[in-house]
């Protein structure tokens, strides 16, 4: 089992046991929420949190709540995101959407109640003293809030007339860069790093990681098959996607400049990110 | 001016400079925000949050921020319980729901934005250490989260075959006295009350409060008129309410009972709590 597996895993085991020893919700509700988060997903926000904060001498176990509450935030976005009033999706890791699967109506409080576990469990969060528990709180519901995330699925669904390239970058950066770079924002931050040339280093990696990221999900959903991505091909294509504004091989090019300049990053990090670095190119060579 | 509309108007007045303030959010979505936000609204719990910790020796100011952030976690449940895939409301406070006024799209992100500003504001409340503005995050997450208010809207929409009052007092407590006890709780907190009896009292008191002012909601909604209430009247008729398992005389005194208890709580703590019992008295004649 490669790391990326062995983290996949380890995280996949936290959160089904978190889910499970939540107490006095509607059983039926109970059971969409854990429908909507396990079974699925490359759980690569976890995985990024956990591997910033390797690379800075941090063990796993104080990532292992935040991980899962960065998570609930992604979910419940995708959740929400799928609803017939948004981009009306009725698949989702290979198997029905939430909404799908139960009802609109339950599909939008369990979008809520996600939301409102992922605060939770980071004010509960254990190993970490009040301060740091804060600084999760602030960076995960900024990067997620009206000004982040949320502000880029209202922009992907009401676009201006006339879209260029840094609109589109824009776009890009709230709707999945800002969460991604929560992500190593929660490795930094659990791992107490105080140096601000790291902080940097680390910012600007997952910066050019979730633009990279974001491109290759474009280029993918155009050319990949329904099966191979677990959600229907080409849903994004009446969408305004890196991919309806640069040929194949412009497209192609810009996303390997972009994942180079994400390893060109980490390399100033050196020997401690080799772990961040394999991982890199996993996602780099990933196909779903 | 009494006390109630004097803190109503502190409270518009912050509320209003809080979200003028907020930047990178896209324009029209910030207007969607601020129109679901402003210019209706009892503004119930911020305003007993500001008298709980009133009564016990704490300045307004230091409330200021959490009471916005409190508010605006009832906010984003109204919005989300107007939708069409919930209560399917036109109007609110008078006015045309979010969903009505916007699309339900906007409606969707109105909440899930307004939730996540709820917790940035609570992080960055000023004058409150850390550990209170974590107490705060946690009492207001888990108030409204899946095991609290989202799980009462689940029950609302889909109540078991057979319906009791025990089945009622529940979803009662779940989906309007969380957030009532949380505001209370608010007020507990802020102020730094330690005194295990005070925080009894007072908690039984917004227990009481809560299920008084729901039952009373149900009464006035199958009493009162749409222009009176700013929502259509009636609208709750067909599901499982007080007034549909009692007699209007014995509903009427069902809730003359509950505000009698709350009141008796508030006796407990003497001269102090003044303000409170005269806010109690005045939501107690409220007629929408």
């Amino acid at each position: 089992m490669n790391t990326l597996q062995a983290l996949r895993q380890r995280f996949n085991t936290t959160l089904s046991a978190e889910l499970a020893k939540l107490e006095h919700i509607p059983p039926a509700l109970h059971d969409a929420i854990t429908y909507s988060c396990i079974g699925g997903g490359k759980r690569l926000r976890p995985i990024l949190a956990y591997l910033v904060a390797e690379s800075l001498g941090c063990s796993f176990d104080k990532l292992d709540l935040p991980v899962c509450a960065l998570e609930l935030i992604h979910i419940y976005a995708l959740v929400h995101d799928d609803l017939p009033c948004m981009d009306d999706a009725p698949l989702r890791h290979g198997k029905a959407s939430s909404h799908s699967a139960y009802n609109e109506a339950t599909a939008v409080l369990v979008g809520d109640g996600l939301q409102a576990l992922a605060f939770t469990w980071l004010s509960q969060a254990p190993g970490l003293d009040a301060e740091t528990r804060l600084a999760l709180i602030a960076t995960l519901s900024t990067a997620s809030g009206p000004s982040g995330m949320v502000g880029g699925q209202y922009l992907d669904l009401h676009p201006p007339a006339h879209i260029d390239r840094n609109f589109l970058q824009n776009l890009h950066d709230l709707k999945t860069g800002r969460l991604i770079r929560a992500a190593a924002h929660f490795g930094l931050i659990v791992s107490g790093c105080k140096d601000k040339a790291t902080y940097t280093t680390v910012q600007n990696y997952a910066t050019y990681f979730g633009l990279a990221y974001q491109a290759q999900d474009d280029l993918l959903d155009s050319t990949s098959k329904t099966e191979t991505l677990g959600k229907p091909a080409g849903q994004d294509i009446h969408k305004h996607t890196t991919s309806t504004m640069m040929s194949l091989t412009e497209t192609k090019q810009h996303i390997n400049d972009l994942w180079k300049l994400a390893q060109a990053e980490l390399d100033l990090l050196g020997n401690s990110a080799k772990k961040l670095l394999e991982f890199t190119g996993q996602i780099k060579q990933r196909d779903y």
